[in-house]
């Protein structure tokens, strides 16, 4: 199936995210408006991305010493995705927004993401404009996050400095206030900031005329120390160009300074920066540091900036979920078409036959099988979490509390267990192909190169499991884990009482025994480090729990259409593939988990 | 621990090659001249190779219409390397070899994978001659071995061809008698070629002043018609330019036209061809064809150059277990020195307390110990099995046997299990390195990049599965798996007399069994198509079964020596770490091959 197809049955056959349209923010909104903001999306990117993925992977960002120069598809691309109002779908009609339900918006950013993921960063610049809207005052609504809206300006996120990647409390970059007036700039508070930010993505280019960076800084107390840890931490809007009320550039290039491009394995359409900000490089309105405008509250600044984290981590997941896709419909193509051996058995060993087509080979089939279990499973897992940050934004009471609790949950895996499986995906696509796999003629060492990246953005595979295991598990007395497995339980009583689903029912109520049990063990002891020794392979083994819950319930719906149909015949398949050779890997993560094995953590460090 | 101490621990402390030495073709070595050997390619290594590595990444090899042009290092690489004589190492000494057992050769030549995997093909240089050795005639020996061995020549394997990559039965390359008195040319019945040959490594190159490539071709019947099947295949000597009994070259060039560079995702300092032989771009003697001497009897070619295959796979095995090592040093060093992040538990919540270096993180411990597992433990059985291979050569009678049996059985996975498992390791280095292992900046995302090609190249995992289930673990009436049994029960024997190893050989004996039971249960219906349906997950458990015994032998020889110096206790709890986290992944890999589970080869195709 073609992931328009598995979209459109995940969407509404599974999903049933039409049913939305019965709340008002959605009243206006029918199949027919969701069909045709797919449509758009799935033209621009098969018009306007697809054809130059390679493209951006040879023709990386340069810098002329004073311009980012990128490739003229790269241009039209931004334009076309700006055009076509995606990057305000969320927002309300008041503002020129589309009030799309945000499972419809990711769903269909995917298209993009399947064309060529690092064309664009169109999601980090709605992401900053969503910041804004949450916590800026309401100039800075309008001058900022509207022109980002419109498609006028790009954001960025900067966090990560050179020696604090994923520790944000050892942030160093500082904000002072900017003299006099300062506190009363219609803008906002004005600071000057002077630090370094490292893996900016679009830190800078041409592409739009202004650069709206959001900066995490710190405002020095009296004595003019950092105050410590993340409470110390406060956001701030940092123009690449100053503008005045009416969002017009005054002509002033305010002091942010490209110290230098990161070259990467992957992922080379978007800029990836070294900023300087403060440096002196471009001195502005006579005094030294950026100027930048507060967002918030002092100390209120990472808050801010984590309104955004769920989208940011389930968009993440989709973009590793939609290169898993990508590399699956590239190696599926080529092993329907690649003549290439002898059926194994009786007859396969005369020579005198043509040969068969790969696809016809057993263990091909098996490659081709677990990419779409992990594929088909993550997107489904995705879509799932969207699905509840609309429950969460436009539910009632209950519902949307437990929608909220279960995004806490599930947000660490819907981001990492794309990136790991997905990329394994990526390496099962290259091996299909064999040794044409390994070479640039074909695009599937692109997809895995590229996403490599998706295991260490936003919140590495390390980070993601110490959040899982160490808070978002015991959060609330662990009531978000209750949640959790009460829905897997509701699920599993539901596939029990389906003719053909009780065989994996049974298998995922064991396997969610298992997980749970191994939770409590984990924590029996009450000693952190004792804990999140293993969290990683808990992370793994949750997240397989999880996907074999979602393919479960994906059984389900198929078996609820016609299961004959050789659509619902593959997600069937998928989903024995994925019961069958998956799950069982939980024994041996859990294992260690639940044994508190710490032969990792008290090697002594002068065996290694 | 470095290399050469893991090497020199290998070695001789647990496989004690030194008794070697009681051997008549080793009697004039000793400890002192192996590690002569191993000194002077650790020091090429250093000198020639590693500060090169990335410059055969960056400057492909690239086609000036003439000729192919390499960067300067990959000349002074070759050079040094032939300089060595380490092309000969394995010869005797009357043709100015060493006489030296080869898995001394496979030590020394670690050296160099682990520097640059790719800027050279010397083990093609060398397994081409030797091939020679082993089936060419007198005057073939002289004039192609010989000139290889010193290093004047450079040599190729000429095997898969476009429309035939693992499928050698297919192969269309078309020899045909070069006239009159063709069979009693002084330098073995001359042939004239034709065909494409693909994937051809060092295929073109000024590296040398001639290429011998050995070519698979077949001999068409009266009628024309090629033979089919590997039976029908003959084995040519096809020199670049033609040369005289003396091994003079006699200004003639040879029908062996390159028609294209392949472009990769790496291993790119080594040229890879693809060749057209015979097709007119070089018209040579007024007719057409490239002119190639037949090697053996006719029909024979594959057998001829399958001489070779055990080596050339322990080869591989080697290569991307020094990639793995590589990766593993080089995360090793980053996690030592880079500062990042608090301890988790009592006071690692204190942000005003300096950061922690990253290796002080149970996470980052457990992707070391995983990498040095899987790295060191596959460096032990390819040095085992390069012991075998003396052993089936050198040693006496039923010893040299059964070297033999369990080579033919242990192949696959020597060759398999490191490109799997050190391919995982070269990705936990990348973690390690977070945002800066993605970049360019850093050798490891190379190491991935490199390691990827070999599940691929001298037979896919599809192929070595097959081998391993279809063929190895039944020939000869099961006999070389029941040997593999015996050896991995004496080493089980051993364990369990050793304190502090008891629950480690236990755990293997389980392991065992159920490897055991799964191979019958696999061929319970002797059906190939059943049984062969999930070859890649019975060769990864096998393969895990293998490595927990080599880890198992292992840490029993740290235990012979002092368990409290840092060496032995890191390989102790490098075992530890296979038993606990590994081993047990085995039971979802067999499950599947015990069920005989169908879900993937009885997929309905549209369903996909």
């Amino acid at each position: 199936m073609g992931l328009r197809a598995t979209l459109d049955f995940l969407l509404y056959d599974w999903l049933e995210v039409q049913a939305l349209n019965a709340r008002p923010r959605f009243a206006d909104h029918s199949r027919e408006t969701f069909d045709a903001v797919l449509d758009t999306c799935e033209r621009i990117a098969r018009e306007k991305y697809a054809p130059f993925n390679r493209t951006v992977d040879t023709e990386e960002p340069r810098f002329d010493g004073e311009k980012v120069i990128l490739p003229a598809c790269t241009h039209a691309a931004r334009l076309a995705y700006a055009e076509s109002g995606m990057l305000g779908a969320a927002q309300d009609y008041d503002i020129g927004g589309m009030q799309l339900p945000y499972v419809l918006e990711a769903a269909a950013n995917s298209f993009f993401a399947a064309a060529s993921v690092s064309i664009g960063s169109n999601m980090l610049t709605s992401g900053n404009a969503s910041a804004l809207m949450a916590h800026g005052s309401a100039l800075q609504k309008q001058v900022f996050a509207l022109n980002e809206f419109n498609g006028r300006w790009a954001g960025t996120m900067c966090l990560s400095e050179p020696q604090a990647g994923s520790s944000l409390s050892d942030i160093a970059t500082r904000a002072t206030p900017d003299g006099a007036g300062a506190q009363d700039d219609a803008l906002g508070p004005r600071f000057r900031l002077k630090g370094h930010k490292m893996w900016i993505s679009s830190g800078d280019h041409e592409l739009t005329e202004n650069i709206v960076h959001l900066v995490l800084a710190k405002i020095p107390d009296a004595e003019g120390r950092l105050p410590p840890g993340v409470k110390g931490i406060s956001l701030f809007i940092v123009p690449k160009h100053l503008v005045d009320t009416e969002g017009r550039l005054t002509g002033e290039r305010n002091d942010v300074a490209l110290a230098g491009l990161n070259h990467k394995l992957g992922w080379r359409g978007t800029t990836n920066t070294l900023l300087n900000f403060g440096e002196g490089r471009y001195p502005v309105r006579g005094a030294a540091g950026a100027i930048g405008y507060l967002v918030g509250a002092p100390g209120q600044g990472l808050q801010c900036m984590f309104h955004m984290m769920n989208e940011a981590r389930i968009a993440i997941g989709m973009a590793a979920t939609m290169l898993g896709l990508a590399g699956y419909y590239a190696s599926l193509d080529y092993a329907r078409e690649r003549p290439q051996g002898r059926p194994t058995g009786a007859g396969g060993k005369d020579v005198t036959r043509p040969q068969v087509r790969i696809i016809d080979h057993a263990d091909v089939r098996r490659m081709l099988l677990a990419q779409k279990s992990y594929g088909e499973g993550a997107l489904a897992l995705n879509l799932y979490c969207a699905r509840l940050v609309d429950e969460q934004h436009t539910g009632q009471g209950e519902a949307a509390d437990e929608a909220r609790l279960l995004l806490e949950v599930l947000t660490p895996i819907a981001k990492s267990w794309p990136s790991e499986f997905c990329l394994e995906a990526n390496s099962l696509a290259i091996q299909i192909h064999g040794g044409y796999g390994y070479t640039r003629d074909f695009q599937v060492e692109q997809y895995w190169r590229d996403n490599r990246l998706n295991m260490i953005h936003e919140g590495t595979h390390g980070i993601q499991a110490m959040d899982l295991l160490g808070r978002k598990v015991r959060m609330e007395g662990g009531r978000g884990l209750q949640l959790l497995a009460a829905r897997i339980e509701a699920g599993i009583a539901a596939a029990a009482a389906t003719p053909g689903l009780d065989a994996e029912a049974a298998a995922l109520a064991d396997a969610l025994q298992q997980a749970l049990g191994a939770t409590d063990a984990a924590w029996a002891t009450g000693e952190p480090g004792e804990a999140l020794a293993n969290a990683v392979p808990y992370m793994q083994a949750l997240g397989h729990v999880v996907l074999a819950w979602m393919w479960l319930d994906v059984a389900r719906a198929a078996l609820r259409g016609d299961g004959a149909q050789p659509a619902n015949a593959g997600r069937l398949a998928a989903a024995r593939y994925f019961f069958r050779y998956e799950l069982p890997r939980i024994g041996a993560w859990l294992k260690v988990v639940r044994e508190r094995d710490l032969t990792c953590a008290e090697m002594d460090e002068s065996g290694f």
